[in-house]
């Protein structure tokens, strides 16, 4: 399935795109998560790869002993970090900005990929890329959730009781549900939407 | 694949087994259920169910032409028929009652051949199943939300303002994210969990 003028021109790379570690790690990474968009994960091959980063597939082999190594860190790699959810002053604000964060790590190049694999690949491989989505997305999320339903509770716009382990599961669950049964890409507007009708009465004071 | 000594006993079935109409057709959708089991879609065959069924494989391609319509009609049948919110007379009891009533769907013998299958079949019959899973259980039960929150509004225990798209969607949103990523299979204590902690303050009056 490689085409072989790539492989062989790939091989001795021109002198202007010798590049090493990092760059040249980042350049196989985003060739990687490129194949996996266009040919999928069946299609993917450590070859293509090579030849997407312009490189040669000895270079790729150095770093990652196989394709699904290499699909793992790719999919990482193409992930927003979620590690930061700023304060703004309100639950709703708070609330607003980080699901805007996590959309944006679900329908990151790496979301899109992710989900596409996982009916191409065995359900032991799926696992794993499973894995780093929860390790990358779905628990950081979790934290910073409880961040800022915590704050809301010192700031006084949550009420205290509202600290259950379900209640942070609330957006995860309307954000996978309805991306799932009705295609939504949530949008900003649905976003605020959820926010203010379930999120807001949800956690507001003096209903507890 | 098919155990020929099977399949021939079954083309001339004993008279004891000469059913006709429903039943017989129950006795094949049950074979067939049975068979995406044990052998999941890539194994199950028309001459398989037959056997399964004790009747001949031309009993079951009268009725269905394809492997595909037939797994149709199992998993529809298969599935318990959602149609009654009976009122008792609180939200709490109403709604804690009818995700039993969702979740005894979710893993119903349908419900687990219907997520088993979807890895194993191509996308445009997973796009079939995954229709009738929504026809059969996605609609009906939001409909049956819909007429419970209603209900609460009349008596007084659901706020008026309560009613948007998605207040309806919380609690298919937390059964599909907690059944995908925590593997819970909503036992009683964890929906009563659920209506306690998430929707009795999302909808209690007073609040808006």
């Amino acid at each position: 399935m490689a085409n072989s003028r790539w492989t062989a021109a790939a091989e001795t790379p021109p002198v202007s795109l010798r590049r090493r570690g990092p760059v040249l790690e980042r350049a196989i990474l985003e060739a990687a998560l490129e194949q996996l968009s266009t040919v999928g994960w069946s299609g993917l091959t450590m070859e293509g790869v090579a030849a997407g980063a312009q490189t040669g597939k000895a270079a790729v082999y150095r770093r990652w002993p196989s394709k699904e190594d290499l699909v793992a860190d790719a999919l990482q790699a193409g992930l927003p970090v979620l590690d930061e959810a700023a304060d703004h002053g309100s639950i709703r604000e708070d609330l607003f900005q980080l699901c805007r964060q996590v959309r944006d790590a679900m329908y990151s190049r790496s979301g899109f990929a992710f989900r596409s694999v996982l009916y191409e690949c065995d359900s032991s491989t799926a696992e794993r890329f499973h894995g780093v989505i929860v390790r990358r997305v779905v628990e950081p999320a979790n934290q910073l959730y409880r961040e800022v339903v915590r704050r809301g509770v010192t700031r006084g716009d949550v009420r205290a009781d509202a600290i259950g382990e379900l209640v942070f599961d609330v957006i995860p669950g309307l954000m996978m549900y309805r991306s799932k049964v009705c295609g939504s890409e949530w949008p900003d507007e649905d976003i605020a939407e959820m926010i203010d009708q379930i999120m807001v009465p949800l956690l507001r004071p003096g209903t507890g």
